[in-house]
């Protein structure tokens, strides 16, 4: 079975999501389901058989595009898993509507970690930022929402600098917003109550994948004893690392770091643009979770309490 | 008496110091010494006095541009003690002489550096680079003709990208170079050898001036066992720091960090952008110096043996 | 409803509470639980609607008196949630029952706590003390049962100095004791085999909320590589850190720190008298409860099995 | 009842554990539930008060060989908890049984182990191994099944030097080998990516206790950077430490250290042989099992898992 | 030669520092050389060699009272060797000149030291204080005249709670002072820009020996990264730990800690009564001296640049 | 020139040391000496050239037998510095009288240094020993001397276990003596109060290379706070360091670590058998030599006053 039967929100939605139009692991768990839904929803397939081959198919479409964007395997293991019957048609409806019960948890699951994020946070506490993380605005905007006052600082995140996104989200959450290189953050984090980072995912070993520089940042946070919170849906957390997959990191183009003027000046190098890293869990403080708050080290019983000693991949035959 | 004596060179090379064209403590210190070469020479001074106080004024205008550079006191402070006569003409020679030394002195000053650097180098080491430092590249151009083979990570530096002429002057000595933002060193120190940094100046309890930045790579690089090195000519030893002074951080301009553009879409933000920033002497395992390498704690005696345990200031009247 | 339908023992042993002529959270939870016992008991409410909003008044009146000692709420969650009925009669008979059953369980409680304690001991260890914990001193009895001789080292623990009573009680258990002040602590550690302190409270992150004092003798027990156990009921485990709140630290009265005469003489002065500070869990080998000894990375999963993912407050309406 | 109804399997297995020909943890265990096995079949006891008590004897025997081989116990227990029967007939079937269940679940166990270890794995790696742990060979079977290219970097282990073993088994798994003397462990930390250690015993606290040099070598791995992990079947994990028992360390001969020549040589002296030290939690990366991947903090929650909070000794009357 | 001539103010003094009346080592150092010279001037020696014996002996006297006061013989050892002559008169008049000069030093040395102190902070620091030192207040004093405003936190430093007296002078220089016990230290850190502590003698190791409670409270604020420094004259510096000589530790009186009734009410315990103990160099971000101020691990060589590699001892005959 | 001039002593002397029958730094040095003077007292060399150039090659002949022996150059460096003369005899004279100086300068310095290492010890204390050092049985020798009883523990150092000489030796100086494996030192540190090495050299940078495993028991020593003292006479100080030069290792005969039987048994693999081992400062607390006590960040300056800023080498032509 070819590509030609993937609808073209797949195709659409996939691509926006190489090109990071489509970014933070929640937008993009919530765009897969819609995806999947929109496939399931315009499939004209004569049998079960070639809906459900279809289905598979728009699945590892999607699933091609960031492998390292735990959510997109979770939420896709989600809708297949509540795509039943005997009919076409049967299936069309579970599978629209796994979509539509994910989208909706997804909604409340950002809601109550916010709360509970926020909940660590004092009225005008001074809150330091590594990237952009929709977790970790929803904590902001909890906090906001309980009446406290808080200053934030904002590292600009090269090479994407998604730290402008943060800044420009922060006042207009009333914010004031100190924005400094990456560079800068050793000599800021003196001034900040804590250090509030979103994770791409969570191993089963309590380290925490996100946004290249994390690392860094939390050994120097724990240098200077500034408390670090990584804000993280559980559907970050990685299933297969509860046996030992390690995580793959993607690599990102040379063009993001480097432009074609800059590259001609300097002459032939190398230019390794790794998207995230890898934080070890004594580095970090708690983990926040729309289930709760954890010490990372603990996380991997919530990860055998949701998924299970193993996580079946329904995107195989 | 004014500004209206002071050479048009003076001026110049003040200029060109407040605005970066002239970086690097070397190049400063020798554009400063040819600075007051220039200003001696080219006065009609009727006076001793009048010739005296055209050269105090010259110091005292290079002296404004950059606060925190060290080097451009220690090299005011070489000429003037050096300015000696009864006569215009005697002063004007002595001027220009002892200018003409420093500048000699500082030549040797850096290959011998560079060949104390090179030594803690083995054929086939990785360094990896923080921000660009003539120190520095001296060490490299030394391991060079020493004939070893040497690959190097360079982080770029934002704001200034001073990275970038790190890298470009890697590959015209034939080093391999691979080039990343500056939030993946905590991912990249685990493939270097030793970190290589510069210093804007080095204070009397050991601790470690330098480009923003140097701390967070400092505190990382000892997480990871990885030995990082200054190389610093004397001087950057800052003898005000002696009595406990402390130094001053340069704030340098927000357009650096962020474009009008920029501020444009993110809204009502503060920028803050520290040039330096300070490295206790804990995270430093030797500073590389002209005179030999020390651990950082024992530099305060190479500096009171060569400024004695407090430094005169000749610029003052 | 006011508070003239109070209990006298109610209020009474509010009042020792706020006084700490009650203190240990064990000793409070028991006289809480023995108050609404006799508010139940001695209550002539007309109707169960009225029965219920006095022992809830009761219940908030005594809630107020230590903010932060979580015993004292998970005490009157017990009994609150136990007490049901249709009629006055049999609403009285279940909360009597309920703190009855909460008593005894309490017995127990510090009984199997102090066996699991004190099979961390070797016979002729020496223990260093802070404070004083019903907790800890039921190990100790525990040890000294099972034939082990114990030497103590015990931290006077200004300002309330309850050194001197976990002194005299580890006498009268045979223990040999030396009594040094707070700041010799790190001067001692080196000749004790490990530290034993109680807990205000446990949150979720697994820190540990203890008589002010405890965070920097658990950050020296580290760096001197002595064991930190933490003695805790999971009566101390407060539920509502699952959903980070943070825990309020009482600040108590400036005359336990200076007297009258000493502020005459030196003046106008601020005094910060903390009752408590918070312990990262890196710093803690052990917490030793009556369900088990646990990591404390690992004691929000206890917490979850005692309470659930949220605990409920049976004393709003 | 006395020692002459033991079974020559039985007492020659337990001559074998003591004298270290059979050695690791699941072999012991291995061996120990086929000795049950043999004393069951070869029982000739005329009734079942006598056929248990023959078993009990038997498994005291064994008990007594290695105090602190924890699988041991462990083996014992699951043989003995699934002996049951009216008749000598059905306790003898239940016995042998029971012990051939546990032996096929304990080669799954060491297949499922070395499989989620292996994944941790990348091609290419270098692994540095201390003493010899089948638990870790299967890890690096695994991975050379995989088709993963290992190099490894092997302490000979003093005083027994099981490191030979470990190299020589390597070897034949197709590894290159390096072997070093325990003291070099240090130096060549840094060309490892890993350190893969076994365990004796992983205690409710998350310690490991594993033969003597693992602590020196872990927090020298820590101090380096490189990541350790544990390779223990949930077989190693001790139940009663869950109430706070310590582990009693083996002390082994002093002829395994000193030889009599080199004693007569030397004088009187004392020598040490501890079999075992005890690693903190904060040393170790992951501890592997067959049951998944696991922080060393969160180990209590599959020992209770396995065990419930407290573990009965079957073999007691 | 016995006692009987020795002036009465040399006993009196000596008296005085063994009660602590004389406290703080410059005070010790000042009165112990007015000591001598009141024993100079009023001696009716009859010979040069009795003149020098009663000197001895003085000298002797005041050594006695407070072992660990390194001030003491360093004040001795000025004023011994100082006294010269072939006659009384001679050796008299030297004497007090020697006293004489050595008192003026003195003063210098501590306003020196002061301002070197102040220089390290900047207007508007909070600073916190351990015990009572004229070395540091002499560095506030001095940034009071400089101009800067200064907050101060205060650990009342038991047992004999010097802090008072800190807190007292501090409100004499228009600082703003909050009192603490010792141990709220670990949470107060974290609002203080700096330590700021005396010491009572520093060794050619780099260690500070300092009033009970220094080690803890270094340790912490490392762990914090709050930076301690030790404001020390040279005068403190002990010269016979160059050829390592340990430095013993005076335990004072049990009645400092615990009164007469509080012994009754406990029962038969040890007390222990240390006055200081020692903190590594690693602990330590600076000793401020009036020669300047160095890293701990370079005051060696101030030492042996003050004393020599051997001090004498010219107490002795 | 060839060898065939070299005396034969100066060859025996040197396969000795080759063969490590003659060993340890003050050893090495004195036989070194000894060696020059033989080939002095017994050359016939017809010209002041041929005899200069025999004793630079038989220098050069000694140099060539341990390259990391750093007090073998001192050694030579010492004598050839003061072979002075006009004639044959003079200088046959002053070679043999710098030897005779030199070796006595070194029984001195033993001698000293052993009793400022003593100072350091207290009555009683239990010292851990690593490998066997001279320099080290010299501070233990001045303490029993002394008077003071000390205990110790050994680790057995392999490949060559010098523990076994140490062992003996401290028996014969009535210590009493604990024997352990290398792996055994992390669990029996926490008895110890010192640990005591020697060292095959010490670097400008206060890096101190001693025998393999030095490192990893320094690192293991200040993580559980056990003071770690390197006994080094100033002959062990390598100048050649000032100027960045690094210490080659040496890397020694596989059979030290591997019989040819072993071999055979295990198959192909790589024996790594590196003498020594490289330690930073940072994991040290003293140096101790015959000039006195040092932090190991100083050093350089002790280094700098006995050697210049750059050593000659003068058995180069």
């Amino acid at each position: 079975m070819g590509d030609h039967d993937i609808h073209p929100s797949v195709t659409e939605i996939a691509e926006d999501i190489a090109e990071m139009e489509i970014r933070g692991a929640a937008t993009i768990a919530d765009a897969t389901a819609r995806a999947l839904a929109e496939q399931a929803a315009g499939s004209d397939a004569a049998t079960p058989e070639a809906f459900e081959s279809e289905l598979r198919d728009a699945a590892r479409r999607l699933l091609d595009t960031r492998p390292t964007a735990v959510s997109l395997p979770n939420s896709l293991r989600y809708v297949l898993q509540r795509t039943e019957g005997e009919t076409v048609e049967e299936l069309r409806e579970s599978a629209v509507a796994g979509a539509r019960e994910f989208r909706d948890r997804l909604d409340s699951a950002q809601t109550d970690l916010g709360s509970i994020g926020a909940n660590r946070l004092r009225d005008g506490d001074t809150v330091l930022f590594h990237c952009h993380s929709t977790d970790v605005m929803a904590c902001i905007r909890a906090a906001r929402e309980q009446g406290k006052s808080i200053d934030a600082i904002v590292k600009e995140t090269r090479p994407r600098r998604q730290g402008h996104i943060t800044a420009k989200q922060l006042r207009e959450l009333g914010v004031s917003v100190t924005l400094i290189v990456d560079g800068a953050a050793g000599r800021y984090l003196g001034d900040a109550d804590h250090v509030f980072v979103g994770a791409d995912s969570v191993t089963a070993d309590g380290s925490v994948v996100n946004k290249i520089g994390t690392r860094q940042l939390a050994v120097t946070a724990r240098e200077r004893d500034t408390p670090i919170v990584v804000a993280a849906q559980t559907l970050k957390l990685d299933p297969t690392t509860l046996t030992g997959q390690t995580v793959e990191i993607e690599m990102r183009e040379e063009s993001e770091v480097l432009s074609e003027g800059d590259r001609a000046e300097i002459g032939d190098i190398t230019v390794e643009n790794p998207a995230f890293d890898v934080t070890p869990p004594r580095y970090v403080d708690a983990i926040v979770t729309e289930r709760g708050q954890f010490p990372p080290e603990s996380i991997v019983f919530l990860m055998r309490e949701l998924f299970g000693e193993q996580a079946s991949q329904p995107w195989e035959e």
